[in-house]
């Protein structure tokens, strides 16, 4: 068995950039792109861009373009440089020792001189059939204000947004840009969120809080009109009419695998990077996109800290090998 | 005079990216996307990537594009979501008062809650006129390996690099993968780079150092043929067979306009960002691409900074508005 040179595990923007710019450096590297998953919500190979109907925001597409054609894109690009693909998901790594182990969900197990990991994060959904569904269709369920808040879609229309925490408040913050009114849902009866971020929802004109409520069903076949929601103390159900629900009830990244790895992670479980870098506390191991990322997670972002790593292995290599 | 609510000044990757992302949140940027310059090398509107010939590692374009046509792509989605554009330089800054003061070379003063520095960095040059009309020509000339080492036109060809510090032993490292020999050119007889990189370059099996030589010409029409270097000790002149001339003596962060304005820079002249995020040391002024970047420089690299700086005005001054 021959060692690899570099590993990239996961298969977004981050980890296609990172091979299009490991492959150019001609260090053939191996891409690791996942088994498609369906529970409980859709994790497919090229991440969450290939649930994605719309993406207005990544540079070079003025027209936008679907998320599927841009990762399809993305991978034509790391194929034509002489990326190599496989199907499976890494279940196990080995770091302690060189070159490093990578153990394969189908049993195989890949020695790597250097690792970058890119398995991103997926938001999480309440997991509803009716909220999946549209989330995925293009319905107008959405995790993302920054990516879809701007769609057409959503102008001048009531929203609502799941959550207490400041990602929620950011994204209620975030859509008052464009909603007619937004309707913040939140189970309890006060935000986790900090102060100013509570404050800045709780003053705004056009926005409603609705506490004690709890989402139990989305209305709409192939558009959402509404959502019905559940009194988390008297267990009254309402019905509230919305032409989009943005659900911010947290992101999970993909680090499971690396339990037991050393690889640190910090209390969300998100892999740490050293300063501006792509640096992992192991060397040789690095890290871009999601999976490091719990403020910005667009995908240009990740396409950039992919570049980052391919860079910081390319070098790490050239004065290791 | 109204004050505009995010000003960003560039026109690269990371300017055109901060205007999307803010044109998106509904925060009419406002762009100063530079006047041409052509003296000492040209400098664009749109940055370095106007002078690009073929770029093919921006992930999305499997076929590669043009830097200029990417550039109008990136300017078009802008525009699209409401940038507006002027076709100013700013002279000088003064952030020590609120809203902000811009001065523009045509003597117009423009106010600002928020300003993002995207004003890239120019490559240096050795300053021949054969030199610079083939770097902005695709002849062969280039100020990037990772950008351009990877092109068919220097496959199995020998390569010269000039200069004597980290960035032109990382050129030459890199180009070794492509080359037939790495010739590199240095004007004195020892290396001020580090003592691991000088290592790899020394100790590499196709690399031929040549010291206490400068570059005095660069040969050939459409393509480079051939470099005339002149010894610094003897005067002595020579010739050398090349297919590519990597000019590696640095470049120059456009920050001179920042001269006075308290925004922090480091000893080179790059913008100093806070951790991760693109927050300057000025609250409410963020800095994204070449201008704060001395590593990466890669345009992928420079858009995610630029998505990163918008977000995060958009985020302070939904906090502070």
């Amino acid at each position: 068995m021959s060692v690899e040179q570099v590993v990239i595990i996961g298969s977004g923007p981050a980890g296609w950039t990172a091979a299009i710019y490991a492959a150019r450096a001609n260090l053939e590297p191996l891409c690791l792109i996942g088994v498609p998953r369906t529970n409980p919500a859709p994790v497919l190979p090229g991440g969450q861009l290939m649930l994605t109907t719309d993406v207005e925001n990544y540079p070079g597409f003025p027209e936008g373009i679907s998320g599927p054609d841009m990762m399809q894109h993305f991978q034509s690009q790391a194929e034509r440089f002489g990326t190599r693909i496989k199907g499976v998901d890494v279940v196990k790594c080995d770091f302690s020792s060189r070159p490093f182990q990578l153990t394969c969900s189908d049993g195989e197990t890949i020695e790597a001189a250097s690792v970058i990991i890119a398995t991103g994060a997926t938001a999480n959904w309440v997991g509803l059939d009716n909220e999946l569904r549209l989330a995925t269709s293009g319905g107008g369920v959405s995790a993302c204000a920054v990516c879809d808040g701007a769609l057409p879609l959503f102008r001048d229309k009531p929203l609502a947004v799941i959550g207490g925490g400041d990602s929620a408040m950011e994204e209620a913050s975030y859509l008052t840009k464009f909603a007619s009114i937004v309707h913040v849902i939140h189970r309890r009866d006060s935000f986790r969120a900090s102060k100013v971020m509570q404050t800045r929802v709780l003053e705004a004109d056009n926005t409603t809080v609705h506490w004690n409520k709890q989402l139990v069903d989305v209305l709409g076949e192939d558009l959402i009109s509404g959502i019905e929601l559940e009194d988390t103390v008297t267990g009254d159900r309402s019905t509230l009419e919305v032409s989009g629900l943005f659900v911010a009830i947290g992101h999970t990244p993909a680090t499971a695998f690396l339990d037991g790895s050393g690889v640190e992670l910090d209390a969300a479980g998100y892999v740490l990077l050293q300063g501006e870098s792509s640096h992992t506390n192991i060397e040789g191991v690095y890290a871009a996109g999601d999976v490091a990322d719990a403020t910005y997670r667009q995908a240009v972002s990740a396409a950039g800290m992919g570049c980052k790593a391919a860079l910081d292995a390319e070098r790490w290599l050239a004065e290791h090998a």
